[in-house]
């Protein structure tokens, strides 16, 4: 993989503030491309300088959604390397993601050999603060001009880079969520499983209006009964219920978070099983009632793990772990920053130094 | 509104072969263009020459798919004239799917506007032949610059216009349709009554599963009991039961077709009453099993009326109105296409003339 063509920026951009990074909003010099075409398959990955990408006003992506994504991130390490938090479990879902999609998947180890070499290329981008990290986002659109409804031809790769600080602003501290009873994110059968644009576009007006009601997320239930807990905002949710840790199983309409499942091999490796199965909100709020809901908490690559303090379901408002930060939950985010910072041991091997 | 900008492209196209237009495959020389942002609102309608556009790649359209479409068509009329059909419908369920995928809504007046000035400069595109028109696609992206996950504060509305043929390669022909009951286009409580790229983006999997069994196009349940019918490929569907016209009632997760609409209202017209109620795909079939499933057929922009002659669910095979295309699919098409190629009287007012 010496192969990859780097076309370099010719003039560099000045850095952000590392202090107003926030999330998303400023992108390094350069980024990762790769195209696919019936014929050639995907074809030429390349580095080229940051810039607008030119489509024409048919692509099908910006007609019937073709379109996958990921997030991950690159740290620098304590002792001065950069390091990836388990890509290679990224990699896999974009595949999955592609697949539930209809688009082509990509072969994980040219993708991945490509990542690294951008990252090392910025890596003066990687911001060092305690809560910040270089976010990673690789993301395929379907571009053919066509306005069939049916599987692209033709598609695009790309991978940008987003030096971000904490994901809420208020760092790691408790939210309050909104239980949402109307509005659906995903159903059995449907894409919920996929990290796919479509999932997060139908989100919005949900997370609008608790925003508005003063609400940081929304609780999704499930879209066949409205009655079983899927995600929290963007994130999948665990719960401490008389000190049992319980997260929804995978059934279909979930995604599959990686901090999700470094929640429960970390929590496994401590001796401290979870507990994977469908949990009503009904018995969710029953367990707040008798004061044995101790913990709540979302995870997922940008937050990594978000403490929920208070829930609002209906009528009723429910305080958890008196509105704190929980003990879990300060304690995973504590080990899963510190694996990926490099100032824990990685007895989990899921760190991938880039020398 | 003769404020509209008309930057003219400097080299118009060759037409391309009426014979085998296809759909949505060659574009005009112009499209129309308008700008959203927080500060200035909808502003800059313009028309300008058919070509790429140049995005951010963290646009939010590729990560989040904020997106609304709509499809219509314009025609020449018998008398020489242009007519658009009842383009105020396509309008106000742009700003429909606008409001559930929190896009800010239009001023249909201004589009509608545009529309026309756009329509009639491509006057020269609009293809004369029996079951040809110019679709009109216009389309509204979130162009904002950043990975947050929640609304854009930037949006970019286009209108691009194709000269089509008949969306079937076989025109008005009974198709063979295959009944999904795996995956799930819509649930209530999702975006299934929105026109919005994400539905589009997965019904595609289940529809290359049907293609590869020989089907053109999946009909589709309801994803709640997988039980009800709701939509067939990207159309409503109508039976016909023992002498009555069935369609299945908009629940929230049925897209409201305007050619839907048509059909009622022009059935009403003939004394012909609808019945909009939930119907069970298990009712359906007993009705063929009974041998009084007399007519079936899809209804969109697209296709106008697509007959369906086979229905395959489970292990069962149902030939409907003997393979053939029925009565009533024939009378629809017919009058519906007479309407808007200005052949046939127009008595309910759906012809919008560009004069």
């Amino acid at each position: 993989m010496n192969n990859i063509k780097v076309v370099k920026a010719e003039q560099l951009k000045s850095k952000p503030d590392a202090n107003s990074l926030g999330f998303g909003k400023y992108f390094t010099d350069h980024m990762l491309v790769m195209d696919y075409s019936a014929d050639q398959q995907w074809h030429d990955l390349r580095i080229v300088p940051y810039g607008p990408i030119s489509l024409d006003p048919s692509a099908m992506v910006f007609h019937y959604g073709q379109e996958v994504f990921e997030g991950m991130k690159a740290y620098k390490t304590a002792d001065g390397n950069i390091s990836l938090f388990r890509p290679d479990m990224n990699l896999k879902r974009l595949n999955a993601s592609c697949e539930r999609i209809s688009i082509p998947q990509v072969d994980p180890e040219v993708l991945l050999e490509g990542i690294v070499q951008l990252v090392n290329l910025e890596r003066e981008w990687i911001p060092e603060g305690e809560e910040s990290s270089l976010y990673i986002r690789p993301f395929i659109i379907a571009t053919e001009a066509c306005l069939g409804v049916r599987a692209a031809k033709e598609y695009k790769l790309l991978v940008i880079l987003s030096p971000v600080g904490s994901y809420y602003p208020e760092g790691i501290h408790p939210v309050s969520i909104y239980v949402e009873d109307q509005y659906v994110r995903a159903v059995r059968g449907g894409t919920g499983m996929a990290k796919t644009s479509g999932n997060y576009a139908s989100g919005i007006k949900a997370q609008e209006a608790a925003k508005q009601d003063g609400y940081s997320q929304v609780l999704w239930l499930d879209g066949v009964e409205k009655k079983y807990i899927e995600e929290v905002g963007s994130m999948n949710v665990f719960f401490k219920i008389g000190g049992e840790i319980i997260t929804p199983a995978l059934t279909g309409s979930i995604l599959a978070g990686i901090t999700r499942d470094s929640v429960i091999a970390l929590l496994a490796s401590w001796g401290i099983p979870v507990v994977e199965r469908q949990i009503s909100v009904e018995e969710l709020f029953e367990a707040a009632r008798q004061g044995v809901l101790e913990e709540a908490f979302g995870t997922g690559t940008a937050a990594v793990i978000s403490p929920i303090g208070t829930m609002k379901w209906e009528n009723e408002q429910i305080s958890i772990a008196g509105g704190q930060t929980g003990e879990w939950s300060k304690k995973l985010y504590d080990s899963i920053t510190g694996i990926q910072k490099g100032e824990r041991d990685d007895h989990l091997g899921w760190r991938h130094t880039i020398s």
